[in-house]
């Protein structure tokens, strides 16, 4: 069996945490591959929230169903994506490309025409959509990481998303909180899903070869 | 530098591939990391297409805008997340838990009436993106998996998805697709991509840390 493969067995959905830190040099791969996360068009729609203040993460866990592992944890990380995408975003998203890659601004008229019309075109909650599901690509990739550094972590959209974006300000910053992750240790005496066994649809079940 | 981030800074969404077929071992590992996903209650809410045929790869091409690296590609995945949860599905899955842990549906109960009021009662079309979304994650650790084993990947939703659902049968099956990806080997001759400097918003940008 591969060592990925491996990792992502030893990792599940942490349901109590020991409250122990997460070193810093593990944090930042895991926030490293969050930023390495491709997405549509390469426009990253999301902004990421890295909470570590232990009164904040009490007042997250009270418009979430008071699940102990917020509190409990080292990091709570919020994942919230644009609720709109405007033609500024483009914008800075074009002088991103152009100061990364020494290019000048006339040479990407192409692909800003092209992204241009597809995002602009599109009704806003289709937009909203969009940029969600381009979190959770990142989601995705913050999981493997985090079980990569042997740091559990637990995927949650159990919270009340108005709730949160009230409590983080996040209407007013053009944002929405889509889905939420713990960071931490496992409290295995606590938590009875530590030694369970991993429930999954079979290789047969879940995929179809063509 | 940690191999996990060398391994995400050496990815990228790869447009042009060189017909090369990838080992059979590694699309496992690339396969298993799908499994292995979590999702929303762990309901897996999507079926996921191996397509190795090239004549079937061809087809798909067409409704995604001629892109090269389709038929270029060793094998294209396609995520299709289910287009309605019903009562069956909850019902499958507790049975699927029971068996696997070797435990009576009735244990179950609580957490079958949990599931049930959360995912029935909401209106179809917002189950329809939720398992979206939930197959964004499992993308996301595909695109993990296969960078780990240096297979190149390319995320795509550039694809006209009532035109793939009709090629593959989808709506038939209560299925719709949402997001693709090929995978095989880059050209890097032929992709100017192959060396341009990865862009990305800073950490800076990217993170707010409270």
């Amino acid at each position: 069996m591969s060592n990925l493969i491996e990792t992502l067995n030893w990792r599940y959905a942490t349901k109590r945490m020991n409250g122990e830190k997460i070193p810093a040099e593990k944090l930042k791969v895991i926030l490293e591959a969050i930023q390495l996360s491709p997405s549509s068009a390469g426009m990253q729609p999301y902004t990421v929230f890295v909470i570590e203040d232990q009164e904040l993460k009490e007042k997250i866990q009270k418009v979430a169903y008071m699940q102990p592992q917020i509190a409990e944890a080292s990091h709570l990380i919020v994942f919230a994506s644009w609720t709109k995408i405007t033609a500024e975003h483009i914008d800075e998203y074009m002088n991103l490309i152009a100061h990364t890659r020494g290019v000048s601004a006339e040479s990407l008229d192409g692909f800003k025409t092209s992204i241009t019309n597809g995002i602009l075109s599109r009704p806003e909650e289709d937009n909203a959509q969009w940029a969600a599901r381009q979190a959770y690509i990142a989601l995705g990739h913050a999981l493997v990481a985090a079980a990569s550094e042997q740091i559990d972590a637990t995927p949650m959209e159990g919270f009340d998303a108005n709730g949160l974006d009230e409590i983080l300000d996040l209407n007013e910053k053009g944002l929405h909180s889509v889905v939420i992750m713990t960071l931490g240790y496992r409290d295995a005496e606590n938590d009875v899903l530590a030694s369970a066994k991993k429930v999954r649809r079979s290789l047969e079940e879940l995929f179809v070869t063509l």
